[in-house]
């Protein structure tokens, strides 16, 4: 899949450097594991991240080599034989939504050696008269991918939803950082693959970074506009492109305490389906280590409950902590257990995916044979 | 209660006026509807409403003469007889969020008299160059309730709300302006009046204009630090208070397709328990005729499996359209069906509210006669 990815590239294409010191395919680096798999946007030359330096992003991720390096430094990143770089991503997406005295040092280092800067921290850099002075300085852009639109152009919920004629299918999950985007990035290019014309919005900052052309950044808004920002998102997708499915970029959980934004993303979309993400090793929440990991039976009872027109097609499982015997066993007992397909979207096919669309919908018709993009 | 009310005003309260033309005693005019039958922070000295000059606000709402006359303009609420006037309030909340040309030129106005603003809308006035400025030329101050804290200052959900070993009450409803807010109220002064010392945690402008001292306008924070402010704001108020009770001030309906800041109100708060506001005889949702109504079984499963630590406990009906004899039929048939007992907070004892709340939490243990507070 990467060499079709790398056909996406124009020599406009900026080229980006993935800030993500002690954190690369960790959790709180899921930015730049994200923008590793996939990017759109920018073509990803390289990741910081001292600790892992000298190795493959793609193999230290999902044991596929990318051709993406881990280097040490912003100064291995801006040496000449690393290829040419104009833009930093800040690749870490930390429960505080802020930035750290270090890291601020090394944007501000990024700004003076001429690159541009995305952030997609809570912390809007534009709005920091240091950051700012710096940019204008080196006439470079500082982009604040999560600051929300200007209040005027936020869209209330208006109900034209309704209006939507395609399938609409969300991948939520059971926790945040478990998966969703990367199952809704692989179901959107499955499908388009078998002829299915599939859209994406992106409801989060990564989504919006990796390219997703219809979206917002759900969590930044203000909660009156959260409903509504999905809903006009989707329609503006529908109207643009006049797909047969789109798929719906989730973000935390339903029964999470702290990240609501599926409660926007179910009421704004009104997807007819729901995918939903679960790691069946997670024991805790990701941020909340005393907070016990919801089961997937108890989560499709909460989406199904405050969303009655909405059924769970299938799971998508996340492989962390599992070997793949376990992982086997696994969708084995889920589709027992719950009655609804299941696949690992990273580890299996993705026909199986398209599988999962197809039994919901069987007027979806898939394509019998598979082409490139 | 007025007469308790009185008692509570010094000379420096401020003195304001209501503006809220063509909507007083109507939906959209629920910051104007609340002040006139609650205020703590304003004594409020009139209402500005031309369509209903010359009668009395309390007797418009509630059949019952508050001594708040509704005037026909600004400058007859400037007019000397009318008393002593300082401060404007922007009675009314439209779904928009948003200032209509003649209400901005009203405004202005007032500020040209030396007036200060209370501004309850998403549209902040200080942002506002021609209010800016027209404010700092007479030295006045714009206040804009709905404005978050500053980034820094937000909360993301910590899990503290387990550290507050109080009861916490959410009233929640089964749609917005429906009568959340004045059920929370008459329910926290009912419980204080009978000795159980209760505390009101506010989530909306009106809340807070009517001088709840905890709490925040939750619909226009960052989705992120919706769950989180809520839970600081009741962690705050039992530090600072250690009541027996907090209610919390629900918004919109769980099962609401824009409104929904009772999913971070549940997860923040964590209550025990919930009294479900419902109006029998509307149809519709008042914001979005197309919609109609949840039932208020509907409603009642659907928070119980949201937040499954939650029981409803019972039911507070507005009696909108309704007669005195169709609200105690209505009052019966929903304890038959829903097995909880139901009032109305506003034409029926509030001794009806403490009663529920004792049938709930036996270990409250209410003073056997009321007192003033």
């Amino acid at each position: 899949m990467s060499s079709v990815q790398n056909n996406i590239y124009s020599p406009s294409t900026p080229r980006a450097v993935v800030y993500c010191e002690a954190n690369f395919g960790r959790i709180d680096g899921k930015t730049a594991n994200g923008l590793v798999r996939h990017s759109q946007r920018f073509k990803i030359q390289s990741i910081i991240d001292s600790k892992l330096a000298g190795f493959d992003a793609g193999q230290v991720l999902d044991g596929v080599a990318t051709g993406i390096p881990i280097l040490a430094d912003l100064a291995e990143a801006l040496a000449p034989a690393n290829g040419p770089v104009d833009t930093l991503i800040f690749g870490m997406a930390p429960a505080s939504g802020r930035l750290q005295a270090p890291e601020r040092h090394v944007l501000l280092e990024a700004i003076a050696a001429g690159l541009h800067l995305i952030n997609g921290l809570h912390e809007f850099l534009n709005d920091d008269l240091e950051f700012a002075a710096a940019a204008a300085a080196k006439n470079v852009r500082i982009v604040d991918v999560r600051r929300p639109p200007a209040q005027g152009d936020l869209h209330l919920f208006s109900g034209r939803i309704s209006s939507v004629g395609c399938k609409r299918i969300a991948v939520l999950g059971t926790d945040g950082a478990i998966g969703k985007r990367t199952t809704a990035v692989i179901l959107t290019r499955a499908l388009n693959e078998r002829g299915i014309k599939t859209v994406m919005v992106g409801t989060g900052q990564t989504g919006l970074m990796q390219g997703a052309r219809y979206g917002i950044a759900l969590d930044s808004l203000p909660c009156q506009y959260g409903s509504g920002e999905v809903e006009a998102a989707v329609v503006h997708a529908f109207e643009a492109e006049s797909p047969e499915v789109i798929v719906i970029e989730g973000q935390g959980a339903l029964s999470h305490p702290a990240y609501l934004s599926s409660t926007a993303i179910l009421r704004g979309s009104q997807p007819q389906a729901v995918v939903l993400q679960h790691a069946p090793m997670r024991q805790r929440l990701s941020d909340f280590p005393k907070i016990p990991m919801p089961t997937a039976a108890s989560e499709i009872k909460l989406i199904e409950t405050f969303a009655p027109a909405t059924r769970v097609i299938g799971m998508a499982l996340n492989h962390e902590g599992m070997s793949e015997a376990e992982m086997t066993a696994a969708i084995a007992l889920y589709e027992i257990e719950l009655g609804i397909p299941a696949t690992d979207a990273l580890s299996r096919s993705p026909q199986r995916l398209v599988d999962m669309v197809v039994r919901a919908f069987p007027e979806l018709k898939p394509m019998a044979n598979a082409i490139a993009l």
